[in-house]
């Protein structure tokens, strides 16, 4: 049964979306203009984000820091491209008490100038290297338009920030981090992104080369989700940063950065939830399964106490919605916060030996026998929503994937169903812009797919890179 | 062996607390103005406190939130002892990109203000109530002297903020929370502070009444380690935010809010460390054991790995310390860097069935047994230590607390040692003023501990209240 707080998806989706937010409780607007309040279901969201990313950098090597949150005008201009990059997005903190600043600081908008900054006094040899640094914080960019989680003035992110003593140790740990986020989106967000290369105009201000995750979502609007640059030798030259190698020879460092943020969240949503509200893969969930006692029967709570019990020592996430609401009200609400399963248990239940199992992501109902080993029937349950999540978000993408051979297919396309569009492309940025033209449609990605026609899909030469374009939040 | 990076504690405290922070890697001098950088080594340090006090903020129904980092002028302004308190303090973002804003915003020195403004359109009812919130997040006080962790422009804390229905209920939450966080000094960071009411002039600004948490450092100045603050209805009424009570009548909310801070870690460093660095309580310490293998011999190397597997099963965090460098080297580095516990092995030790382990506090030396259970072993010595360290410092603790009668008394002690003093008084703020005229001394806290002679140690007069008064970082 759809929600009556949550407008039809296929009949206004940015209306859906922002109705899903705000009826999952996950984000808010606030007074602060283009600025949000992530609502505690949407917090735990991203902590869960959180656990999981912090372990695998750990895993991988990486150790936290905090950087300041400010960063002096003259620090941030050093690097001319990112200043160029970041400059119309950049808040400025002019004043500390009633005094003016002898000079204004920037809220970071990112942070490879504090980090350029540290690493000078603490990378001096070879030996010293790698560092591997990661943080969590805040970030800010003046943004026009804002949407809850897709693009606000204030987010929150992770950017790791390394620094190696050759280019291929750099070069192997920009792909690594990029593996990890397509690993991430994959296995845990059941979003079948991909992954490929940024073209010169849509990298990173800075960087050599910027790798990009990126994901479809149901409408066939295209979300950046996760990017990893390979900065090569031009931060150090720019702050200044050397190292000595082990011909005991002065050299630059090599750099890389990587972030994902709260965006994520906005992925999320608009790849798996539906009329109901939010639907969430098991695997991010914060709470997974929720056991709604029917009646007012002892043994029906003795019976969900147990099972509570059970499937949370056995690390499934699960609680009792013990509040005095009616079992309708308590579905409903389990339905619209996306728990992924739904025990029912009650008095008609017990007679028959039975306890019923609901899925939020298909609303198929099972009827399952009380002897049954009820934490592997769950897990193995949550585990199957996981897979077919992962499957029709799939078969959804590339229903939504096409090729264009020329600029007329291309807004044909376009016209009729935004998506994913492979097409060949001669490497001109005049060809780009010339495509973005078309319901501001870009490249996503240069894949390493060969070619299709070899030829430009804009301008007809000979074509360099196959290229995944799309129109992006 | 004291070390050379370090100067001597009972020499000069301040040049040893900045060499600690320093040669422990903890934290760094940025480029910013009164900012620090937050080292991993320190970082390691905050994300363990994160982590034990997040888990009990949620055992006591908490959830996380994240509110924005910038309060409109006007919002802030609503209030007018909160925004009097903090007016000198407070960083101004006055530009988005080039635009000037129509609004200055502040960079939140505290979110009380925007925690009223969500509560304003959440809380309708009293079936709402309580609300229970937390946020971990950056906050800003544009500060004059800085000292990293003690006192810095942008800092690391914890706010909760909560809503109730009745005063009973939000005077027992900020009474729970004072209790959380002295457990927290007691239990975890082997702190023994002290808690009691705030006077008057040192509450927070816009509370009823604000408990603090004292902890006493070495050399007797006094650290305010968290707070909690009853609010009553003052913000409620400020920001219009009423609820329908069950009596079906209108009610402006009652407010509590608590916090702790990244500078409890400056409190660890100057309670416990000494001269050869940071000396950690076991159950804060990020890394509790250090293995370090000497020689070159695989028989060794596999009982290294051995009891690394072990320890790390049984939940003690250990890492075997692999590294090229000298076993003196590591020695050092560990002890620096406070490891609580160094377990060494040799040929020497392996032909004698033994393995030596070395306590971080003491510097004591046990040779054990090669059969022992290392596992309950190790597990004990870090529960001792734990308990040895809290000893030691309650021993100092009550070594420097003093008890003044007069002016006279306290200027002595004062001008002696500084400490904990404790004095009647008789709640007149000219005698408080007076009384900081000497060196700064504030008074700590009103304790519930019975008068001391009845009469005010500064006045003579009646005495109302025993206050622990004391010089403050």
């Amino acid at each position: 049964m759809a929600n009556k707080a949550i407008t039809e998806r296929d009949k206004d989706f940015a209306q859906w979306y922002t109705d899903v937010v705000k009826a999952a409780h996950l984000a808010d607007y606030s007074s602060v203009k283009g600025c949000m309040v992530i609502e505690p279901n949407g917090y735990a969201i991203w902590e869960r984000m959180k656990e999981i990313l912090d372990k695998k950098f750990k895993e991988l090597g990486h150790v936290n820091v905090a950087m300041p949150v400010f960063i002096p005008e003259n620090l941030l201009k050093k690097e001319g491209e990112l200043v160029n990059g970041f400059a119309p997005e950049v808040a400025w903190i002019t004043h500390g008490g009633s005094k003016e600043l002898e000079e204004r600081l920037a809220f970071r908008p990112t942070s490879e100038t504090l980090f350029c900054d540290y690493y000078k006094d603490h990378v001096a040899s070879y030996r010293d290297l790698p560092k591997l640094y990661n943080q969590w914080c805040n970030v800010c960019r003046w943004e026009k338009e804002t949407r809850p989680f897709l693009r606000s003035r204030e987010f929150w992110w992770q950017e790791g920030h390394t620094v190696h003593s050759t280019r291929e140790e750099a070069e192997a740990e920009t792909k690594r981090m990029m593996d990890v986020y397509q690993w991430f989106h994959h296995e845990i967000l059941a979003i079948p992104s991909i992954t490929g290369l940024k073209t010169e105009k849509e990298k990173f201000a800075g960087a050599e080369y910027t790798l990009t995750n990126e994901a479809l979502m149901y409408n066939g609007v295209a979300l950046q989700a996760g990017t990893s640059h390979y900065f090569g030798q031009k931060f150090a030259e720019a702050y200044d940063v050397k190292f000595l190698n082990k011909e005991n020879k002065l050299e630059y460092v090599y750099q890389t950065s990587w972030g994902t943020t709260t965006r994520m969240i906005g992925g999320l949503i608009m790849v798996h939830s539906d009329d109901k509200g939010l639907v969430l893969p098991p695997r991010i969930a914060p709470k997974q399964v929720v056991i709604i006692p029917i009646g007012n029967d002892d043994r029906v709570f003795d019976l969900c106490n147990k099972i509570n019990s059970e499937l949370n020592n056995n690390n499934i996430v699960t609680y009792i919605d013990n509040t005095e609401k009616s079992p309708g009200f308590k579905f409903a609400e389990a339905e619209v916060n996306g728990i992924p399963v739904r025990i029912e248990i009650g008095p008609r239940d017990l007679e028959n030996n039975k306890i019923t199992f609901a899925r939020r992501d298909t609303s198929e109902k099972y009827s399952v026998d009380i002897d049954t080993d009820i934490v592997k029937y769950t897990g193995d349950l949550l585990e199957t929503i996981q897979k077919d999540m992962y499957e029709r978000a799939k078969e959804r993408r590339d229903k939504l994937t096409f090729t264009a051979t020329n600029l007329k297919e291309m807004e044909d396309i376009l016209n009729k169903q935004p998506g994913f569009i492979h097409a060949d492309w001669c490497g001109d940025v005049n060809c780009e812009n010339r495509i973005k033209e078309i319901k501001g449609c870009k490249s996503r990605c240069i894949t390493n797919e060969p070619l299709i026609t070899g030829k430009c899909v804009c301008c007809g030469k000979d074509a360099k890179e196959h290229v995944i374009w799309g129109i992006q939040y």
